[in-house]
């Protein structure tokens, strides 16, 4: 089997591309962040999914993103609630370069292993607007993976796959539930309370609870 | 005066960065990383030079990269002494996607910075072979950097300036001691001893040595 680099916050699409990766027969390296964030309810939910779905290794890598800040999740500032998501502008809980960094540090864990192929479960169409998770941007991170690694002389391509980047994340979540992933596992609220459950009204709470809906599948979530 | 963070391993080319950043006028933001390197005397130097330079704020980023290893500069394995250079082979030195990352970071704190320059030493003539130290690396990570922030949607441009890309470090020598830089202050080897002496022999001492010699300038470094 070849070897994999899957990011995993232990979120909806996180958790559905390492299903996915195991599905296209990958032997999956999960790489998780402990990165500053307000709570650790994602990384243990990363670990659940993680065992549920045997990856071969979690990896959790551990950096600071509150060392710039510039963001809510990384800050006592407050997570917006029940804000409109028609709305084109990029809310407070946007982490600067997050996707960039997360996925600089897969690459180098995938050069490490003689491994070609990095999974991100970013999406463009049910999203909070930020700009490191649409498809021109996977496309560019691609173009630098194979111009930074020894790929760019021994000819080897690395592939950044986002399979999830033009589902909707009730078709996500169909997909997930069809590979016999147990969303129960996953977490998505910014802001769970101290017995780590769910807001129901931040932005990720709520393109959530909407999916389940349009999936017609049972939201698992334990709600505050 | 606008800001420009400016990446500092306190070696020749990341401090001949920052004397040309201040000279064109930017209000210069250093940051370095402690990443599991084998020892401390670079960070000492960035210190120096960031003081000596007159630097607004230096950062220290806390990274691991030994959390995957692959390169004998972030683990025990030895590092290669008067080695050829002439051949065309990515040496143990080599850290994955190690500038990827730095630049990620750069890029986050530029954002929170409200910042587009981001200035980095690379130099594709006289260096080691690592394959993120060539042009087509930089712009590649140039168009990730507008893509992946909010750059992407306000229309305003970041710029990844490597001025020193097409220089020998002869030349990077001469502009730096020009400008006024020290390189007393900085440091170079990549196994320095005990006392932070340099051992005059792994590649990147090579190269120095070699580079004062061509540039007519006594080398300050202290050897062992």
């Amino acid at each position: 089997m070849n070897p994999a680099v899957v990011l995993l916050s232990g979120g909806i699409d996180s958790s559905t591309c390492v299903a996915i990766a195991k599905q296209q027969g990958f032997a999956v390296y999960a790489m998780t962040f402990r990165y500053g964030q307000r709570h650790g309810v994602e990384l243990r939910a990363a670990k659940k999914v993680a065992d549920a779905l045997g990856v071969g290794e979690l990896k959790t890598v551990d950096i600071d993103l509150r060392t710039f800040g510039g963001s809510s999740l990384t800050s006592d500032t407050g997570v917006p609630r029940n804000r409109s998501l028609d709305r084109d502008e990029i809310p407070n809980t946007y982490v600067p370069a997050r996707n960039t960094i997360f996925l600089s540090f897969a690459l180098g864990w995938a050069e490490v292993l003689g491994c070609r192929d990095i999974f991100i479960g970013v999406n463009a169409i049910d999203y909070s607007g930020y700009p490191d998770c649409r498809p021109e941007f996977i496309s560019a991170f691609e173009a630098v993976a194979n111009l930074a690694t020894k790929a760019a002389v021994t000819g080897s391509r690395m592939k950044i796959h986002a399979p999830l980047i033009n589902l909707t994340k009730a078709q996500t979540i169909r997909l997930g539930a069809g590979l016999g992933l147990d969303y129960g596992l996953t977490h998505s609220c910014y802001d769970p309370d101290g017995e780590g459950r769910a807001c129901g009204a931040c932005d990720s709470c709520v393109i959530r609870r909407r999916a389940f809906t349009e999936a017609g599948i049972t939201d698992p979530t334990v709600y505050v």
